[in-house]
């Protein structure tokens, strides 16, 4: 029995739910599903007239409800949840039906589950979504892991309700099988993270050390949005900012509490990163502001110890100043894009995801939270030369980092010596000095190493593993 | 059947070997065994002479050498191999007898482990053990994790081999239930890197801002091993530094290849204190700069990128510098050790270990790698003050911080202009003026997560939750 439908949407949570008006509005006809009956009908009693909807109310009509092969849209919370809701739909599928898990799966998850339900001979696509509910409605971004069969499949439909980059490109492509596509959102999540963490910083140092208001600091960073840092987070920061509290007439943000909370995927970014070795020291920066804003107990602890104190900058120093702060905030982002983009193109390697970089730049560039004018600028290079190894490697990227370095410098001289807490801008500017760095401590900690573990070293003018026989004669044996 | 062995010893690599030599040199009977039974006959024929040794050339002869309660330590690689021999032991035992894993185990499966034998009627304890092959032999640091019966039994054996802090007392002590010792071992490697790091960023900047040759620093470091910096680390590193390479008569430092590798605790430890939602930057970086250093073609790729040129210091200001780098070293290390042992707290409260810091600091005063005279002052508070907040919340600690932090931000502003990276030192700042400061701009994060999420935020005149409607009128609504 096959239906008419060509996607099926399964809990129609907000997410979910838009979502399927999402697909209704661009023309297909759209099965629904969910546990509890009333909000399938909610939905169709409220938005039926968008387009061609066909209810469902139980797991079987569902099914039966969808053209072959089927597709099958889960929108339920990751975890034990999205377990329970396979194994309800599962055997009720048939060979070549294509089940879609559009929640913020972790990859590993995603790997398990797509393997256990190939061997039962049914595609499973891990989505990842980006763009929250409003980009769930009117266009996210959208990254598809799993095999190239389900793709072309499930592609053209989902190119139909994927955000549109300025040139008219849709947002989403075939990231890679199994769990790339669920890696890749996760990494953007750990990006988010850090530019958000970045532009808190420049937000805390114009406020500080130029003594900007928050209204005035709204209007900078408008001024910085219709330029490189063009982006959707600039954006709203001006917003927020501007937004006065009508209770009290002060600024929103001198009311709203100064602890940030977070969901996780920025903790499972800087973990996988842990274990793949790759340094994303902004991500992880980002992660532990956040968790050390919360710990108010020993925040209050902390408010006797001692700090600097800094006259006020004149007008015009602090529009100078204003101005190294874009700088600075510009070079840490793109050391930032770099440990991201590093640590998707070592998932990559480590899975066999064979990731093409150039197309996670372009369809991050609208839809998802952190689309900004700059991703075209990391897209190009990475299209020229795809196995670039670094967006450091770029001529045009190095340049740029080049020009801002002498402001980056100077920005984080300032906050280091007037006790403004910059830990994205530092970790960054330490990342750039590091991979510049000719030659690295990292010999002396090594040589430590094999001093009191026997850990052994390597040697700079040749081959082979070393030791010294340092309770000895200190003489050198192979390691 | 029960035999006249005290301890039991399975697993006679070295480390293994040397714990069991330990034992018999402080007059217990040992009972040895290995499933290759040479290594059991090499043992005694090398070493018999030092104590009382019964070889067993079986699982069931082993375990009918040792005294009821059987005390039988494992010395196997931690994970399948640990399990593997568990398994073949737990059969063999009865009622009461303790398995004792003195593996690198990580903390999850030894709770794992503990709670499976516990159901068999068998203690399991878990024991981190520091101090490396040399420790072994002569007294290392040892941190058991149980039931306070197992160790009763246990701790009076451990008190004899482990290492002896100046006062006396054995650095030893029962951690808490199940995982609780192997979690201390774990965070004392994290502590490891960062100290190393710092270490390492420490001679960095003397070599490459002061102009000192390996020579000269090893001098410099032995000046600071005489004062507060006293430690097993510092010494070591003054004799890395002093060695010169026999083969080409350069500084041993110059030939090593300057990629540090790491075994995976310090990257445990970060990734459980993500878990915890504590923030351990300072590890973090560690693990990152060893990450870095071993990327050799990010490396090569970055050789061209712009950074910035220096005047050489005079003598009298390389000295002055050297002075400020040792306040930023102390500065950076109470910092490193406030991370680690918030870490412990956290992990302590989320496990019901009631794990007493004080006594930690203590057994970490000898033996071990981190070993200095830095955890006598540690311990104080803790020992004056059990639910201490921080190490920060010390009157002692905040006031050698206060007197370092002009000579810290000297530092780092001087690295950072100069570009020489100071990952750990940077990341010690900003915590600390993070932890300072009575305003984070985490609320502008929150702002941002209600305006793009509708996260909600908290306010900060009156509880509740909120939401601000900022694609309506942005009026305020419960959240």
């Amino acid at each position: 029995m096959s239906g008419t439908a060509q996607i099926g949407v399964t809990g129609l949570a907000v997410m979910g739910r838009n979502l399927a008006r999402n697909f209704a509005r661009n023309g297909l006809t759209v099965a629904l599903h969910n546990r509890t009956v009333s909000k399938t009908r909610a939905l169709v009693d409220e938005f039926g007239a968008e387009g061609t909807f066909v209810p469902a109310e139980s797991a079987e009509e569902f099914v039966a409800a969808l053209e072959r092969p089927r597709r099958l849209v889960i929108m339920v919370k990751a975890g034990a949840a999205t377990d329970a809701v396979i194994e309800e739909f599962a055997p009720l599928l048939e060979e070549g039906d294509v089940i879609i898990d559009g929640g913020n799966a972790h990859f590993a998850d995603t790997r398990r589950r797509e393997k256990e339900l190939r061997e039962r001979g049914i595609h499973f696509v891990g989505v990842g979504i980006s763009g929250g509910e409003e980009g769930a409605l009117h266009g996210p971004s959208i990254m598809p892991g799993g095999s190239t069969e389900s793709y072309a499949s499930l592609g053209p439909l989902l190119e139909r309700i994927a955000a549109k980059a300025d040139d008219g490109t849709p947002c989403v492509a075939h990231i890679g099988p199994d769990g790339a596509g669920h890696f890749v959102k996760m990494v953007h999540n750990g990006i988010e993270y850090a530019d958000m963490q970045l532009i808190a910083e420049a937000y805390h140092l114009l406020r500080s050390v130029a003594g900007y208001s928050p209204a005035k600091i709204a209007e900078t960073f408008r001024t910085w949005n219709t330029g490189r840092l063009d982006s959707y987070l600039i954006d709203i920061t001006a917003e927020v900012l501007a937004h006065t509290d009508a209770d009290t007439g002060k600024p929103f943000v001198d009311i709203v509490a100064d602890q940030a909370e977070q969901k996780g995927t920025g903790r499972w970014t800087v973990q996988i990163a842990l274990d793949l070795g790759v340094p994303v020291s902004g991500i992880a920066e980002a992660v532990f502001a956040r968790s050390l804003s919360g710990h108010a107990g020993l925040r209050d602890a902390s408010q006797s110890l001692p700090g600097p104190t800094a006259a006020p900058l004149d007008e015009a120093e602090a529009a100078r100043f204003a101005d190294q702060v874009e700088q600075a905030l510009y070079a840490s982002k793109i050391v930032s894009y770099t440990q991201g983009f590093h640590q998707i193109q070592a998932g990559s390697e480590e899975y066999g995801w064979d990731i093409d970089l150039g197309s996670v730049a372009s369809l991050w560039r609208a839809g998802c939270i952190i689309r900004a004018a700059f991703l075209d600028r990391i897209r190009a290079p990475y299209d020229a030369r795809r196995d670039l190894p670094s967006l450091l490697s770029d001529k045009q990227f190095a340049e740029d980092i080049g020009a801002a370095q002498d402001d980056w410098r100077a920005v984080i001289a300032a906050a280091v010596g007037q006790g403004v807490p910059t830990p994205g801008f530092s970790a960054a500017l330490a990342y750039y000095d590091a991979l510049r760095a000719r030659r690295l401590p990292a010999a002396l900690t090594q040589g430590q190493r094999d001093f009191f573990g026997a850990h052994t070293y390597r040697r700079t003018d040749r081959e082979g593993s070393f030791h010294t026989l340092w309770g000895g004669d200190r003489s050198e044996v192979a390691g």
